[in-house]
């Protein structure tokens, strides 16, 4: 099986479980229900579930106390996109090729259906409460959840993404900048891999690596996109190119020019991937899974 | 002293517990806390940290693990408020006698406050993981609280009445009207209720009674606000009067008539009275506080 037949494969598992878990619409309040389900099944790659499935078995992890997380962290991954596409931030009609969910749904319950899909990631997470696993692992995990979600992780990051383009301050420094994106995008790549690491009964020193390794990964994945931004088909960045120039938006490129950019996803990637091999069980997968993240240009 | 100025005690403590669990200010995302904390200490009556505090004391919790939760409540309630404010749904520029969040921090801070409200309910409900209580109860008393908030709980009754004000559907009939009621106001003064109950070790028939005791309070009240909108001031319905007649909206007034309303609140409140009077322990105070939170007027 090449890498890619197995990317292939875990993503179909992971679209299963994430199915499984999705609310009913057959009853009150059926309209709510359809709304989360449209944006939870628009497509994606599934990274995040995918993500905390391979720390889980990795990690040595063989009940099934991960599936309720894999389809929790899809559903706050899904919660940000639905809001951020509200006309009060983005003010996006069309993801993926299909309309928005307040497109499709009104903008009443796309802001609700939003609000659902977060709180119903909590809900289904607990789930695992009931599972054959360790109560206190349950309680860390969704801790660790909460936080990399919260004021302090994403949402932190998106704030003052939001509130830098509100102010059209687009002049920041290297910090600032890494401020934005190891919250808005790094956070929700750590918590998968440290939600996995916990749940399969790791210690702190193996959860600490995987924070790290999210870190990394999360930092180069953005740095790329700020590259294909400049460099890359709208095919390749899965959105509109060259609009972070259109913005005059600081981004690595805009700080240290394509190449330095570029040897920075690098750097990162590589130290991701080391990180994976200090890890015990067989990182093959993962470390192939985290270069194709991160190194989409040639 | 005399019950109002019981009330007002307990009211500050409230608030006291609440803003020990507030997000700070002065560290980054320093605009998307004060956003949060501008919600948080609009004034508000406190009902629901209120009503799980006496529960938990009801039932004899001496710890102060429901501290957290009281906070978190209370976040849960506001991040509702605060959505329900934006021009998506009810499009209000003030509350209280001040701007609205999002009238004074943008829309995009409306959204992603309200969106970090939720997340930092959990964050907040969480610590009292680390608190001297069986960590059971604290996993059980979370899973009832994101119940009671999501999509079968108040978002689900919150999403069916935005609907229906969209879809001008304004003539229901009474378990519709119940389905509404029960949601949108019922399930978060359970929701306190229940985790007073759970956090104070009580078992499975007393929870039960906890949350039937909510579920008729909440009827109450949101009934005695149907007769408030026809018979009330401003003042004492904490917002314009005679909306409900304007939008042609079916109530129990509409339903049923002044009189027969008035009669549904009494009845509720006594089965609430009464069920109280089940319990063990003192229930002087939450007697007469759920009387005063359903029979407003005269």
């Amino acid at each position: 099986m090449t890498f890619n037949e197995n990317l292939e494969k875990r993503r179909i598992h992971a679209e299963e479980i994430i199915s499984q878990y999705l609310p009913k619409e057959d009853a009150v309040p059926g309209k709510l229900a359809e709304a989360m389900n449209y944006s939870m099944l628009a497509g994606g790659k599934r990274i995040r579930p995918i993500l905390l499935e391979e720390a889980y078995h990795m990690l040595g992890g063989t009940g099934n106390c991960a599936e309720p997380f894999m389809a929790a962290i899809e559903m706050i991954h899904t919660s940000s996109l639905v809001h951020d596409d509200l006309p009060a931030i983005d003010n996006d009609l069309s993801r993926r090729g299909r309309p928005t969910t307040h497109a499709a749904y009104g903008h009443a319950l796309g802001v609700l259906s939003g609000d659902a899909l977060l709180n119903y990631a909590y809900e289904t997470a607990l789930k695992a409460f009931t599972m054959d696993v360790d109560s206190e692992r349950v309680l860390q995990a969704v801790s660790v959840l909460a936080a990399k979600t919260g004021m302090y992780g994403m949402l932190g990051g998106q704030s003052v993404d939001v509130e830098n383009e509100k102010n059209r301050i687009y002049s920041l420094d290297k910090e600032s900048l890494d401020y934005i994106y190891l919250n808005k995008t790094a956070a929700l790549l750590e918590a998968p891999l440290m939600v996995g690491a916990i749940l399969a009964g790791a210690d702190e020193e193996q959860i600490a690596c995987m924070e790290q390794i999210g870190r990394s990964a999360g930092l180069a994945f953005q740095i790329e996109d700020d590259i294909l931004d400049v460099t890359g088909t709208e095919e390749e960045l899965g959105k509109p190119i060259g609009s972070d120039e259109k913005n005059d938006k600081t981004t690595y490129v805009t700080l240290m020019g394509i190449e330095q950019a570029k040897e920075e996803v690098f750097r990162l990637t590589e130290d991701a991937v080391a990180r994976v091999r200090q890890l015990p069980g067989d990182g093959t997968f993962l470390e192939g899974f985290l270069r194709s993240l991160s190194v989409r240009t040639k």
